[in-house]
């Protein structure tokens, strides 16, 4: 886990933006992958049963801008990245993991009753989302992974959405275990 | 929202670019996975399974040589761009969530019966992402976006034939709503 | 359809290397999603169950080095690929289309009964993607749309190879009609 | 099979890296998708569905790490790696083909019962796996393939790993047969 060994190629860090982006993009797409189709054989039928599934549409449309958003902070905060080491790419694979659970987490969340569970099982994957994102930032800082003349504003700006992000969510478990207007927080 | 902070790095329009690239690639191969598999012990029972599921089949062409469309503009329209802003990085999000639609819209309008509302949502959603591209297109002109040299004549045409496209599915809409003959309009 | 208006720039090449080698990706990585999990409570069912489904697993392994075949030609005609031009880029959508639909032939050819159509199937479109292919080498070294420099033999070899593999899954078609050891053709 | 023909165009290495990544991107992103979603209307009967499904998430969890760690070790070997032979080549596809078995072999050891036939399977592909890039390792090494300056204890290390890796999952097979502690080994 020492950062000693750090890898200073360019080729390094794109492959690793590459592979992140590759992530990301199969997690997004398979969000529409698991929307439920509703059936009907006439035009009513079909209707209600497309209202029927709103939970499902609700937190689909939820899932792809909370990743489109973690996705474009990955973006701001890695551009002008110059190296890489251990740290940011054992934070980065943990980031993956996170990502790639929310497409369940969303599958959970869409589901009928327990509402409390299901809720802070969704908020709790996206705090985490948040938090590691918020120490890669940090450590890219720290660290001086970002090119020379990268504004340090960027970090800051960053590191600040992330972490009022990171705290909505968390704020938003125990108010689901008060009751359903638990949304609202985000 | 406002245009201010534009990012100028061509590294940028790159990560963008893959991405969007990496979501078109997986929604359009995602299209067949959802084919039906026509089951049968003899030839003939075979061929007649397949030939019910005629439908799907249509659905999935129509679907991929759309999908394939609208990814050839987007890569002529972004060839050559040289930077990248929030307003076009939203609407290209947009953009890709119609496109992360489309496997859906083919499963509903592949169903049974209740042909106008299946028929009017996969066009409405063919009309946005159109529109979508449309504005895209408008943006990057209008902002200044594309490096120095690319043809304007490229938008202009990009524009007429998106906007031609958005008006042909359209109209479908409520062509359909009058008889199963909307189809003709494509 | 006319190949007046070539694009020359380096970057639409490589766009469209990317989405295709994003398409062919899923593609073979979707192949094994659909592999049959056995079941089996002891070590002899499960052992007895993951037999009965070698139909699925050999169908599986002939796709996978099937697709790695068909992208390592893709791979070899277009390195020091230097420009783009409308017929290319309208073969190689149909070619991706040939490919994504391999999964699909994957599951059909792995069906019970009804050999000679699943197999037909199979070949068929083993046989199209094949003959796209050679089209494709044939227009790039046509229309002079590789690299300078780029061997001419090249082509002669990828365009033979691509024929061969053509003519070969085209004879075991009637075959199949005459018998089960069609699979001998490959 | 003869190393001859060698391919020493950057841009042959960078297809080929970016077609590996993609791959891997899937089967990892893939894993996620089979996760089973428990169902209960309260809090209680949720808890008690997802407790139940603790094998599915700890095969997830471990396959996970597991994708990562082949896939770094992957990064590390073919950085700075200036040329592909058909030997590499032919090594990666199938290192490939058993990182697409993963998502299937984790299906398999989350199954109940025949714990040894199951837990087999999965040290098998991993065990191949990690031989077959001991493989590459050596060869990229043997026939020079990496760029100059590349420090052979790169190499070393990384073959050392995936020998130690692979024997470590090698013995857990016969390990398993005596008894469920296999999971030790790992």
């Amino acid at each position: 886990m020492a950062k000693a060994e750090s890898e200073h190629e360019g080729p390094v860090v794109e492959r690793m933006l590459l592979f992140t982006d590759a992530v990301v993009a199969i997690a997004i797409t398979l969000l529409a992958l698991e929307l439920p189709v509703p059936k009907g054989r006439t035009n009513a039928e079909l209707w209600h049963a497309a209202l029927e599934a709103r939970p499902e549409y609700k937190a689909f449309l939820i899932s792809f801008v909370v990743i489109w958003a973690h996705w474009s902070a990955h973006r701001k905060v890695f551009r002008g990245l110059r190296a890489l080491d251990r740290n940011l790419s054992a934070l980065n694979g943990l980031w993956l993991l996170m990502v790639v659970l929310i497409p369940f987490a969303t599958k959970i969340i869409a589901g009928d009753g327990a509402f409390q569970l299901r809720f802070g099982f969704y908020a709790l994957i996206e705090t985490v989302t948040s938090l590691l994102f918020l120490l890669m930032a940090w450590h890219v800082r720290r660290a001086g992974l970002a090119a020379e003349g990268t504004p340090p504003e960027r970090f800051t700006e960053s590191m600040l959405r992330s972490g009022a992000i990171a705290a909505c969510f968390a704020v938003s478990i125990p108010v689901a275990f008060a009751g359903e207007w638990a949304y609202l927080c985000w």
